[in-house]
């Protein structure tokens, strides 16, 4: 192996990006080069990394000319159109984006359910939605253990999910609201501290939101589950980093908690929280920063023959987003498919 | 009729007794007499009705003697104290607490619902639990119109289930948290400014809460539906007055969300605020201080043959607590029946 891969960040400034950075130096990748890149607007900017000055850029195709892999943290506009010329260029894609999940030759990949779909990419490896990742790392051991007939998730989710901004918004939100000045909502449609918001993302078809809807999607692509009954409720929730779910899986066969419980304390990328004679359950202040999903208040199903009940908490940033990204280029770099 | 019937409220000064107060004062309830009773340690408090000053008193079984109907505002072990004293005295108790409600010989009542159930009451009428008021003014429509085989409910539940203190420590926390300082939970198990905790109430069997068990239990009860199979999660959430609910619904017969919806709107007590372009769905933050359950996201359950799935907010301190009270109280009234 050599030195390690020349790796871009494209949108090194945002929430994700930021994060990636910071992950890529905990876990002591390694890289042989790193170019940050962002809008030119951010060009310029200094960043942090293992302890030197990595001066932002702004992209184009030189960089990814330089880079044998690029990590996108942008929007799906800014993501469709980058692409493009980081493929001509050479360089493997691995996007955040929804630009690219649902294309029939892009792999979505979660490392704890699929790592083997990264070994037929053609140059893009998508990331999944954020809910998506956390969610389908608690219930693929359970799917794999005892099948699935019917989902039902109702999402709790921080403000992260819209990026630095959403962060700034429910900080200042609440400010606002506790010294009784007025809340002007630029972020969210409305005031979101001390509020919930049962809408993210544009509302699509038969009146579920296209956050909603990507919980289906590619839950179904990433378990290899086309025809997975999911029904899903996303909301936002004034907390700032981590987002929660209360998830109620039916299951084909017969599974107790307790072997729910054991089978999912085996699982990679999984943390068993649930202890509730000592009130102990994921809660999304204490996982934020961490990179593993938590699962927790196991229980029977009590409304059907073959149910579980379980919430589940998990850093958005970090598992959600930034750290699935890195373990994708880490398989990347380890297996030299670049 | 006469000028009123006199009546009492005893635990006057928490959050439920004071919203007690000013519900009999905006629905203009016809009182002769009213008796402000709570703990010794805040006899003397002074409080305003109609512009009157009513002084709280120590309660004793004179002033059960001198009402016809007392509204109890306070814990399941006072409410079990001083029920006794009530009835030996003739006054009639409508109980906001646990202790009675699932007593076979006490109704248990949202006018919504079952009204009839006053009828047979033996002195003592049960308030439901907050979150279950909300729900089945919800889905006792549904039920009625195409029966119900399950429901999956997830709530959102506002720290004012935890009254007067619950309101102060969201507030002290979210201060605590913004200004970086410590924060010691008090109320609450955890710090619940920008957190959310999936734990109400007890532990009580199979790893459910009783605030959960509630939900299950007293639906039945109120709806006369006792083999209806609920599955609930109970999550407090960092808002200050409303409860939300996510609920899934199996139904008996098929039922478009175009027919749920007309039916909820005919619905007493029911607000339909559903119209996904215009961003029109509840939120607690705006339903704070009404009387109503409002009802939004209604769309089908895609995971499911016969599904709906809603979205719920409703001002738990009225319509989850006070309001259902008074309501039942205009009732007694109304047909004499104390």
């Amino acid at each position: 192996m050599s030195a390690g891969i020349r790796l871009a960040i494209v949108g090194a400034t945002g929430a994700v990006g930021q994060e990636m950075l910071k992950i890529l130096e905990e876990r002591n990748f390694a890289i042989e080069e790193l170019i940050c890149l962002a809008d030119p607007r951010e060009a310029g900017t200094k960043l942090k990394f293992k302890g030197e000055t990595v001066t932002v850029q702004s992209a184009g195709p030189e960089h990814f000319k330089k880079s044998d892999v690029a990590m996108f943290a942008v929007g799906t506009d800014i993501a469709k159109e980058m692409a493009g010329t980081a493929l001509k260029n050479d360089c493997v894609v691995i996007d955040n984006s929804y630009a690219f999940r649902l294309q029939e030759d892009v792999p979505l990949v979660v490392p704890e359910v699929n790592p083997e779909d990264i070994d037929w990419h053609k140059g893009i490896i998508a990331n999944p939605n954020c809910s998506t990742i956390i969610m389908v790392v608690a219930i693929n051991p359970i799917y794999k253990a005892a099948g699935l007939k019917r989902v039902v998730v109702s999402t709790y989710q921080a403000v992260s999910g819209a990026g630095k901004a959403g962060l700034e918004e429910l900080e200042k939100h609440s400010r606002d609201y506790l010294e009784g000045r007025e809340v002007s909502p630029e972020v969210f449609a409305y005031p979101i501290a001390f509020n919930l918001i049962p809408h993210i993302d544009v509302f699509v078809e038969d009146d579920y939101t296209r956050e909603e809807m990507k919980m289906v999607w590619e839950a179904r692509k990433i378990m290899h589950a086309p025809h997975l009954q999911i029904s899903p409720t996303a909301v936002r929730v004034p907390v700032f980093r981590s987002h929660s779910e209360s998830i109620n899986l039916e299951t084909e066969k017969p599974i107790t908690p307790e072997l729910a419980r054991q089978i999912l304390e085996k699982s990679p990328g999984v943390v068993v929280q649930d202890n509730p004679a000592e009130n102990t359950y994921p809660m999304p202040l204490f996982t934020a920063g961490t990179d593993e999903v938590y699962v927790g208040r196991i229980r029977k199903d009590i409304s059907v023959e073959n149910g579980l009940a379980i919430w589940v908490a998990a850093d958005q940033i970090r598992k959600g987003a930034a750290t699935n990204a890195v373990q994708i280029a880490e398989i990347l770099a380890a297996k030299n498919q670049y």
